[in-house]
């Protein structure tokens, strides 16, 4: 039986600042559920009879058997699918020497959820574990974020902070960066560490930012210098630049 | 003035049988007004002062002023930006020899509105020009569409219909898929012209059509074979398949 207080609770987690006094996060659905399970703690897990008697191995500090109509009362979702779940969020801290080890994204005040999302997931297909977001980027436990992430939150670790002071503490480390007056990415060298820079949506990479990207690149459109829209969707840009990193490594 | 019965009218435009009923849809924003106004006719138009002074070559069935609080009470979008346009649709006329003569997408129910915003913006980037969808994709007059699209609908014609009859009638032109169990994207020779079949967001590409596709793809994740998502999304896999296609004409 779902507690009316359980229902408002779970409901508060749609809330950014009720999430971080919570340190709490919800995610939905079999698959993500599951994913999540086993790399975050679960405080509390509704679930429908078929998913619970399936899932006998389950840790959670409260499982809760729900009809299909009060999951519909606690989800977010239009259509909830079986379990809902809430979990113990994680903070990492950021080392420094990562992107000289490791091939890592930062994210310059990213707003869309969906498009973060989207990039942790892009990030885990690339095998990106670390991102580090300014601290205006979009809460990564949104649960827009959560739901687009499929799953790349289970291996994908974000770091909030200022970004100047991420970047100013690298040394000897690329620092790459997208600009519509970059250099074609196709005819440059791109390593297997680093840092790669994206940036907001609406604005690009911040002018404080900029001066520390070594490396500017340029997706080209085709044919070369046709009518276009201005822009990529910053996930769609962040994907093309990852594949291509990776290619180049796969294809020497 | 910005009369009751108008909001009402610019309201109903969210649901799709009263578009196609009206063979009109709405898109908001100075700049993907700008852009759309070169390319499809204008029934109506609400827009701020500024606007309308700074725009004088308008031209529009009807243009109304509005104040900030008139043009929030139309609008779809939370943060409504001094220009609202109401345009007729376009419907175009599938041309069985066009992916002989160039590249072109085809989508198998597309689901989510972004998805599909978001895939006609990196097309119209890439210079394809052409995207024939299945019945079950959702409405490219869709609101969420004609916003992510970013001005790419003024450029890039989509064709609604049966997606295997559209692919059963090509002759001697290549019909590309993504498939987990496809071949390395980045080992295969890629065409200038022919198919590129996206599937849909859950099931990929249907199995009736999969049997038409001659060329397999696969994007190939890092390291190779590592745990990770299951897939990526379907608007970053068709751009990191689209941006393949395209520097493999640039760089040879």
């Amino acid at each position: 039986m779902l507690s009316k207080a359980k229902i408002k609770y779970i409901q508060s987690l749609k809330i950014k600042k009720k999430r971080r006094e919570e340190r709490a996060f919800v995610a939905e659905g079999p698959k993500l559920v599951d994913d999540l399970l086993r790399n975050f703690s679960c405080d509390l897990l509704l679930a429908s009879r078929e998913w619970i008697i399936a899932h006998p191995e389950i840790r959670a500090d409260e499982i809760i058997e729900v009809s299909h109509e009060e999951l519909a009362k606690a989800s977010f979702q239009k259509t909830p699918q079986e379990v809902l779940a809430v979990f113990g969020q994680k903070e990492y801290t950021w080392d420094a020497s990562l992107p000289s080890r490791a091939l890592c994204l930062a994210l310059d005040d990213i707003q869309d959820p969906g498009n973060l999302g989207t990039i942790i997931r892009l990030a885990d297909w690339f095998g990106i574990e670390h991102i580090c977001c300014s601290s205006n980027t979009v809460d990564v436990y949104n649960p827009k974020t959560v739901q687009a992430s499929m799953g790349g939150l289970a291996r994908v670790k974000l770091y909030y902070g200022s970004l100047i002071e991420f970047v100013s503490s690298l040394s000897n480390v690329p620092v790459y960066g997208t600009f519509l007056n970059g250099e074609n990415i196709y005819q440059q060298p791109l390593s297997e560490n680093g840092l790669i820079i994206m940036g907001n949506e609406g604005n690009g990479i911040s002018h404080n930012l900029e001066k520390l990207v070594t490396k500017r690149l340029y997706i080209p459109n085709f044919p070369l210098g046709h009518e276009t829209s201005e822009s990529l969707n910053v996930a769609v840009a962040t994907a093309i630049v990852c594949a291509e990193f990776r290619r180049q490594v796969l294809c020497l």
